[in-house]
């Protein structure tokens, strides 16, 4: 494999959409939320160990998380994982990441993902990263992956394409006109409609000297606290450096501080089969179904004249549904969920909501 | 109190409607099913002991609950624990307690009942009782207790009274026309409108001298097993002696054997807010709701948006419902139920499909 192609994996979220599954102490990407034996994040970790050599590819994530990480993924050597000792959102996750990396080579080409989406075809999507290595190492762009859409989602960002701008053998390549934050239902079916607009998918492919060029120019106080300190990083004095610059770091995402901005953004069309994720309905949309259309996680359970559900349990919790249509049931040693599919954005305000009525232990 | 009155608890039953708060292991009489501290074996006994001495107080009950009851009643003298080695029904339960009475006091007027049934106004009933107890003292009879019916509810037996057979000085006895068992809806609205009919309580008082006739003459076989051994009662060798004679048993009940085929039969009609708690749905009917119309056991339930429902889950346990109208909700430890408050009479038969797919250890 090229040593020159790194992999920067984000995992750092404390998701409590997935709640009560993930808490604050186990969030979503640790959790074998797809029922494959595997978590998210150590399907992310194979799936790209498949594409840049294993010692290129750290973890960024919050230093609360450092033993699950190492736990999960014993192959890792503990200093590809970088530990953040404050959420501060992507843009100093990566700025971090790329500090690292160029005291390793400088000559970096880097592909940046969240560890917790779903992809569901992997070698169109090894396909579609080498790709865009291909195109970065040539070219001084910021490279985004956009996915296809399939319907008018309101919980995914939209990227809209600028046809006009093509590149020689890179068919699916175009320029970015817009980047659209979650929009309405309308604007949503708009867009799909339109076919000028494909789903943001926080997926990310760039040279290490692009990237740098773009922090100087777009988030220069982020990019001088750790250029300041470059020669800190890969060196014993790294965590105490990260310590005193990440706090005090801007809140920012990667999105908003770079991508939005800057001139060279390209999207690289996609279409390996992608969920972000984000809530139980995501999920559910990409599960296999029984014959009732019934996602079912767990090994005793047992649905009676019950339809479109997803049931989720320990495998030594037996369960028993019987007359449900279109919920989401899902259950913990210490809580249980019982919501309609169709109140399941609620389920984050609950989470707030059962944090101020019983403090956070269930959390 | 009259060292004359006995009490004879039933608690060996193996109920499964209430699963999965009720197992073959801790049937419904040992849970405190109505979240007031008390199980409902325990209810019983305390009622009991204001009408009769408490150590006229027999219960009878299968072995394997043995350490339970005297768990949960440490007040009883183990010797008035009755144990079956066997279940047959409440035939056979009687006689074993009335031979053991017969031993201590020949003269007895014995009250028998069921240890898991809810009655909501104690005093009416002590009242009940004990006007049953004046009756018997002075007449050949066998009482029931009937309850005048609310609704016509088919997963009762019913009894048709003879208003034409009056007792002087007992304006709510009656004379019994037929006894029914749980009827069709029609024929339940039939009953309930005629004015003619009350429920079958399943609560007997009697003098041991009238039963033990009753006995003799429609089920002679069970007399003959027992009366053969009378001498054995409340010695050591009882226990060997019911070990012997039990299994032979014929499995019948009270109601059967004896209820619909004596003449003596008189009906004592009731108003002291009575259910048999068959299940959860009538659990429902008897327990206090929240201003949604909610029965909420436990102490970390939150519902949204949820009408019409009981939510029933361990004190430790976090339950989050949104969504739901008509639902009954029970965790515990090892087992779910959720089911729409329509199917409940289904519980039954699930039971027996969850002993088919996963055998005994959730039942």
């Amino acid at each position: 494999m090229n040593k020159d192609l790194f992999c920067v994996i984000m995992a750092g979220g404390a998701g409590t959409r997935f709640w009560p599954v993930s808490r604050s102490s186990f969030p979503k990407q640790f959790i074998d939320i797809l029922g494959v034996g595997k978590s998210l994040l150590q399907i992310t970790f194979e799936r790209f160990a498949r594409i840049v050599p294993q010692e290129n590819i750290f973890i960024v994530t919050s230093s609360e998380y450092k033993e699950l990480t190492l736990k999960q993924l014993p192959q890792m050597k503990e200093e590809n994982v970088l530990l953040e000792p404050a959420r501060r959102n992507t843009a100093p996750c990566i700025a971090y990441a790329n500090f690292r990396i160029q005291q390793i080579n400088p000559n970096a080409k880097i592909v940046v993902a969240p560890s917790d989406h779903l992809i569901l075809n992997d070698s169109i999507f090894i396909d579609t990263i080498n790709e865009g290595f291909g195109f970065v190492a040539e070219n001084d762009c910021l490279l985004t992956l956009g996915i296809k859409p399939t319907r008018p989602d309101t919980g995914y960002g939209y990227i809209q394409f600028d046809s006009s701008i093509q590149f020689d053998g890179f068919q699916n390549l175009s320029g970015v006109k817009a980047f659209t934050e979650k929009p309405n239902y309308d604007l949503a079916k708009f867009f799909v409609e339109s076919g000028e607009f494909y789903w943001n998918s926080g997926i990310f492919i760039w040279s290490l000297q692009s990237i740098q060029q773009s922090f100087k120019e777009f988030l220069p106080d982020v990019y001088s606290l750790f250029n300041d300190n470059a020669d800190k990083f890969a060196t014993p004095d790294e965590a105490e450096t990260i310590a005193k610059i990440y706090p005090v770091c801007e809140n920012i995402s990667i999105d908003y501080g770079v991508m939005e901005k800057a001139k060279n953004v390209v999207v690289l069309g996609a279409n390996f089969g992608w969920s972000d994720l984000g809530t139980w309905n995501s999920l559910y949309e990409n599960l296999d179904k029984d014959c009732d259309n019934n996602v079912v996680d767990g090994e005793n359970i047992l649905l009676y004249d019950t339809k479109n559900s997803i049931v989720n349990a320990p495998s030594d919790k037996l369960v028993v549904a019987m007359g449900l249509d279109g919920y989401i049931v899902v259950d913990t040693k210490d809580a249980l969920l019982i919501c309609s599919k169709s109140d399941e954005q609620k389920v984050r305000t609950i989470v707030n909501d059962i944090k101020t009525k019983t403090g956070d232990r269930f959390i």
